[in-house]
């Protein structure tokens, strides 16, 4: 019957599994991975008390799992859904999780450890680099990798050098261990940002005429490339906060000043990559500036609302990448394309897998020492369990290493030649193992490294993860910790100041023998003075709503002025 | 120098706009539709004030100013990125607008007048899909548009009958205006769902043998389909609230309640889709049981988060489509394959714009009429001012009518024949023209048809747009309007109930004289014996925190046990 049709073509459709048009394999990707992810969040929910699994594990592990479904259903060919997209991933998912990173951050922790931040960030990443690339061309030879171009040399080295340290930040507290976490935290955002720069340098370099001279000269345009992203994210976020603050538009609608805040972060990463700068750290200090002076400017509900939409956000997209690496992994293709045997891929394997691990431990432990030597206040060291902890840390391979490799190695889903499919494999199963072993081990091993007598008698939530107390609904949600501990210490200093009439003395001295706190001190009275009053901030929030939270706010002003 | 390769590369590859790759035109499209977001919003929030102007047609001038700045600069010949998206449209932009629509509907008038909703929504688009098809066989040979195939004809009508009523409730006040409000609101749902399914039935159906038994089979075939897409929409509704209520999210995080929440409803939408069912249905559906159960369900941050981030994903949705079209308007490959003489497309142009009026009252006035036969209640009459309201509500044609057109009429962008690329033309300039032209003339029109007498005095925030009243921070955040309204009704009658000891009599008789109050009584004794202990929802929320909305709910509690 021809009135059937509307049913029947619909019928036929999903029978005809093997026919499928592309906007069809949209819907029932799609479909899939939707469904994925919520089974994920549950499944981490019931997990959540596991001492093995983390949600990471958990989503890779159920990637897998569906992976071998539609593989097996599908008799071998595997299926176009299963395609790792470096475009979705550098430009919808990455973004939302560096901004949360930003925008949730301890500031004054992480600005404290800024130095060694970036050594361990930018030249852990060359050290690694050199280390895991000069290996690979020793090695690779002796295991069947003849005559590889000196670029996919140089890519496998910076393939290999960006971390994941997602895992280890899942188990470390924040507030137990907040040198260590910090210091975690920070080098893997910088350690991404620096990944994806090198790497962009190494699939354009002209290596033909290599000289000292042109080495200083990609130091110098590296310096730039990072110094205009911070500039361009520290703009972004500064441009949102005068225009939340100017158009008030709270007297309306929290639903634009959500809007502005989540569409100007982004136009910050977009921004930065249009002009090929570093998005990563664009959209990082965008999320920074926006926690330090945006976030006050907005009505109540807005700061609730943002901070917990960015934390979702984050948590979908990183969730969703590991469902994402764990289904690409079982992509037969590339398998079929490897000509290398069992025994030529178990040394490539182990030796790529030494190489992680002698070239993270050659920057990681000099590198602390160095911090150790420069540093005279004894909470800033980092003793010899810190060191393993971070050299640990920073052995997990995740997403940006396969979505490196995938745009290195393959062209259009597919490899190009058998070596690069072993490449694109031995990537792959790094990726896998790295995660699944390193990262299992992890809570285990730091519970043995860090036992409770250890850790600083920080707070009380010392059960839950760094994630959960953050969100759990004990904290007033008004102000997050570092914000109501600046709170506090800000008071006093300006109490003191006001009452004393004695300003600190500011000398070379004082920036020698105390240089953080000087700096620190310097820097809060600038933006008291002049950041502030211009670009709103703590203290210079509007009544909007007769809360009481506001009310307090509006007292702590009239004592500033 | 080689090393100035790095910056080298991005300046050259910034100067060459025309010789853009694929991946460059992504990120330069999304550099500007999020920068032009920005701008709407900011736009937006200035002209608040205007009594002309509201964000719509703010969104859609500035596309269309943009669209030509881009034209002029690439001399002529258009660009890629004005190229309108449908699965952009249907399967990103559409679902969070539908599904924030049902979490926000006042249930109770929606429910109240749910006949009368349905019967214009469906019945509607069919009186005016005929009327406008056969007007079109009738007017489009007489200027210039000959043999036609009968599909497009009947497109054509569909395309027509999509209407748009953002313009209207933008204006409208849902307090004063109750039964306008819900009337416009649900008519707009139901017509957006109806006008893609019957557009569907239109691509697909075979056209040869038609008869009136086959006409039966139709009906039957849209029953079903839309049954099935309501009963899919509750149960997503229903198994989130289980989730959340079994699970006990929120002793450890308001982002996994928030993630599960906006998956299962974008789930739904995209369930429905895979089964060719109606995803609009499904989404509004999931939105209006979740606002019952599920938000109910989560923890105090939870609820204020996900209102807020439902409304402004929606917001954002919203005034990126209209940016959309407006940019995509001067597409200029169309426009050159016009072979229509100017008076020809006058012609067009009027033509259809008299039937898209004809149609409108044609089931607008009988319809209202039909509906005031039937109902007893004074208050849920339609009078003639309302009457003309809603005729004026649905003149205006929007991005559904522009993704249906392109869907129909363009084969990857481009049109097929110059007839084809002539009705492409004809409907971005009506769209143009009614939301422009109706559009801005809404404002005074209703401020005449309704001057404030006319209006219940239900609430002190006449001055606010319905959206901002929803999010006006003196409202208490914890419950919306309708609830605290339901919470008070509900427990008079429960406490009622409990005092007398008398049932409320059930009989035909009750039935067949105050049928909707009768339904609503079953309805809520249902509701509170079996669903509400199942799946959560008002008045079954866990302490999660100390906060006294929590502590006055466990008190209603325990009345209600």
């Amino acid at each position: 019957m021809a009135t059937n049709d509307v049913v029947s073509v619909s019928h036929s459709m999903l029978l005809k599994a093997t026919d499928l048009k592309d906007d069809r394999i949209d819907v029932i990707s799609i479909c899939l991975f939707v469904f994925l992810l919520c089974a994920c969040i549950v499944l981490g929910h019931l997990l959540e008390e596991n001492r093995w699994m983390n949600e990471s594990i958990t989503a890779l592990l159920l990637g897998l799992f569906t992976g071998s479904i539609v593989l097996i259903s599908s008799k071998g060919q595997g299926s176009h859904i299963l395609e790792f997209d470096e475009e979705l991933f550098f430009i919808y998912l990455l973004p939302p999780i560096i901004f949360n990173a930003g925008f949730q951050v301890k500031k004054k922790e992480f600005f404290r450890n800024f130095i060694t931040i970036m050594f361990f960030g930018v030249i852990g990443v060359f050290i690694s680099f050199g280390i895991i690339s000069t290996g690979s061309w020793y090695f690779f030879s002796k295991f069947g990798l003849k005559n590889l171009p000196i670029r996919d040399i140089l890519a496998i080295g910076v393939i290999f050098s960006a971390t994941d340290s997602v895992c280890t930040l899942q188990v470390l507290n924040q507030d137990e261990t907040p040198l260590l976490y910090s210091l975690v935290f920070g080098e893997g955002v910088v350690n991404d940002a620096t990944s994806v720069v090198l790497f962009r340098a190494v699939q354009t370099y002209n290596f033909d005429n290599f000289t000292s001279l042109e080495g200083l000269q990609i130091g110098g345009s590296f310096l730039y490339l990072f110094f205009s992203s911070c500039i361009l994210g520290i703009a972004s976020g500064l441009i949102s906060a005068y225009i939340i603050k100017t158009m008030y538009f709270g007297r309306h609608s929290t639903d634009r000043e959500i809007a502005i805040m989540t569409l100007m972060a982004y136009l910050s990463y977009v921004f930065a990559e249009l002009f090929y700068l570093s998005g990563i750290l664009s959209v990082f200090f965008c999320g920074i500036v926006m926690s330090h002076y945006t976030w006050h400017n907005v009505t109540e509900n807005s700061r609730i609302t943002s901070k917990h939409s960015f934390a979702t956000m984050s948590f979908i997209a990183e969730t969703f990448i590991f469902l994402y690496v764990g289904m690409d992994a079982l992509d037969f293709e590339k398998w079929k394309m490897m000509q290398s045997s069992f025994t030529e891929s178990a040394g490539l394997f182990g030796s790529l897998l030494f190489l992680v691990l002698l070239g993270r431990a050659a920057f990681v432990f000099p590198l602390s020492a160095l911090s150790n030597y420069s540093t005279k206040s004894p909470d800033a060291k980092i003793n010899l369990r810190q060191m393993v902890i971070i050299w640990w840390a920073g052995l997990m391979r995740g997403a940006v290493s396969i979505a490196l490799a995938f745009n290195q190695f393959t062209q259009g889903g597919d490899a190009k030649d058998s070596n690069q499919a072993t490449l694109m494999v031995i990537t792959i199963i790094i990726v896998l193992f790295s995660t699944i072993v390193f990262g299992t081990a992890t809570k285990p091993l730091i519970s043995w490294l860090l036992p409770p007598h250890f850790r600083s008698n920080y707070s009380d939530s010392a059960s839950l993860s760094p994630k959960a107390s953050l969100d759990a609904d004990f904290h007033i949600p008004l102000l997050m910790d570092t914000e109501r501990e600046e709170l506090e210490a800000n008071d006093r200093s300006t109490i003191n100041q006001i009452l004393n009439g004695l300003p600190r003395p500011q000398s070379i001295g004082m920036l020698l023998t105390a240089p953080r706190s000087t700096i620190h001190h310097v820097w809060r009275k600038f933006d008291d003075s002049y950041m502030r009053p211009t670009f709103g901030g703590r203290g210079y929030v509007r009544l909007v709503s007769r809360r009481d939270m506001d009310i307090q706010e509006d007292e702590i002003l009239e004592d500033h002025s």
